[in-house]
């Protein structure tokens, strides 16, 4: 059976480390379908990696298997997890890259198979060493709670939930994407009433739309997005340079 | 049956959307086969789009599917088009992503099967919602056919085809490529006699050669290219530089 | 059967040749699984290419199949060749892709085969037209002695090999990846005593660690790398840009 194998890493594409990791598990699962979900994190952002995991995981079925490998703790002693979800199993550091994906009812175990990793040169490349291995272990129709022992402990991102006061939603955004879209984490469900403004530091727009083509080629709005949250955009071009926004800027909306 | 199914978006490869498209078509068509075509297209860069959807295109089989979302009017009213072709069936918007693959005998379908969409947050993602389980849905063995009816009048974009004024040869940069060569929309077939000349602005060579080793350093030529139009390229570096040539600039060649 | 073909160039990823080669070899080979190892190298970089070629292969089982298209010299009378090797069979022009590849027990052929050449317009495209087809010819199962005669005298780059003086090891920088570190030829199996210095230029480091994480933020250091060489390296961020070295620098390394 052909089994979706995602990869989520910081490799870039210019290396040959992206194909090592597939080569490794093509090689022990002939059958498994890689998938790329991204290879442009930044070097070491957990934060990034994080966000992307999670925007990717619904769209997959429950035999997917998600390798996520931004590890700049690669050869240390932390751990590797195995997050089972109804969206399939992620393989992943422990380090805070399945932070968004605890919050619901997903078993987390402790991988501890040493049988099934790779012998290789050096202790900094475990995307392709043991992460591969254990991708392709799942593929074959290994079962996860065979790969260890399930903790309670998974490490997670220090990020602020979002919250509500009253008519005031606020949250942060979450995600800036390569049409410079605001990507927050306000739920687009908690936009109940009438938008009376969305305000970041002191930029803010009071427009609503339910899709990019209604506005006005300059004009910033708040857009029910994709991933179930609000966004800010503009129509044409990047409301991130526009206004200035970084990822993780406060984001306060206002409704009535 | 393995489909292939071919991707060209303008979404980046630094999010999480194009694996979103992947994840729902390998979740509904877990047969396909996704080929990457471009995820680089400039944000909302339809004439972009649409050469890049003609110079792949006849590198592929009859059976092959092929999704093009570079679609800024998505959420809006425009249609989404099932283009046939004998390299595949194409699903874009109606916004002259096709534009190329008119002229031929290609029969265009509007399609009308909101019974396959996605149910899903916003209206922002049709690659995702609409695109991918329409695509599955080919692979699948569903017939083109019943996705719609046929229309008369897609969008075209505004392009103005090359044309002939003796031995002048007129067209245009239609597309600048990795390595700065010049692609033009002029067909080698016109190059009967001898080449005299070929201008763009205040540049100009009279230099033909069948490839780029046969040239000096820096010796700009015109060359036969790979889709069947002619080039005008240097053989180190880019020749879009040493001119100053942006896509759209006007050329003429002179033959004897 | 389904085989593995990877496919190594310099045509990026913003134009149509990735699809065009790939949907060539999809065409005549339907059961292939194309696998990027990268299509980022510099245009031109023979050298660079070969790097990646060697790195990525040790991950692939013999039967896959190897497509590197660094070609300047395409439609000229240079080789093609068919590099057999424990992990697989390569194709390359003969321009000194292969150069990592030689010195071990590797067959090299020269691939004369017109018969399966793709008949297709220019001369400029041999991805598509030839190395795709004879790609699909060995995904098909033709036996790679039939591509033609072995050859005793493939292009060689002139890098010079890594050699020790005493306690001495001289190498030099192979390549420098993502993260900025320096992959160096030096084998880590040489580093058989204590690490007295690495050094390149004025630059230099006496610390050596198995992982980045074992470093202080901006210390450098010795690492044993992913392919069995030894690695400078700085925990966060590049150490390229932090020392200002680039590709083919002198290493010294001083073991007691």
């Amino acid at each position: 059976m052909r089994r979706i194998v995602t990869l989520l890493t910081d490799f870039g594409t210019a290396d040959a480390y992206v194909a090592a990791l597939k080569g490794v598990l093509l090689s022990l699962a002939p059958e498994a379908l890689p998938v790329d979900v991204s290879h442009e994190v930044a070097p070491g952002d957990i934060e990034g990696a994080a966000f992307l995991l999670a925007a990717a995981l619904p769209a997959f079925p429950p035999a997917a298997i998600h390798v996520a490998v931004v590890d700049p703790g690669v050869g240390s002693a932390r751990r590797i997890l195995a997050i089972e979800t109804e969206h399939g199993t992620v393989l992943a550091p422990d380090n805070g890259l399945g932070t968004h994906l605890f919050p619901g009812s997903a078993r987390v175990l402790m991988v501890d198979r040493p049988d099934l990793y790779r012998v290789a040169p050096g202790a900094t490349f475990h995307g392709r060493d043991r992460f591969a291995p254990l991708a392709a272990f799942l593929a074959n129709g290994g079962e996860p709670a065979s790969l260890g022992p399930a903790v309670a402990d998974p490490v997670r991102l220090p990020i602020p939930p979002p919250h509500r006061e009253g008519d005031e939603l606020h949250g942060r955004v979450a995600h800036i994407d390569r049409y410079g879209n605001l990507v927050t984490d306000l739920p687009t469900a908690w936009l109940e009433g009438e938008l009376i403004e969305a305000r970041i530091g002191n930029h803010f727009t009071n427009r609503f739309a339910t899709h990019y083509a209604a506005l006005a080629p300059i004009e910033a709005a708040v857009i029910p997005g994709s991933l179930g949250t609000l966004e800010l955009a503009v129509r044409d071009g990047s409301l991130a340079e526009r206004w200035g926004v970084e990822r993780g800027a406060g984001v306060v909306v206002l409704v009535e």
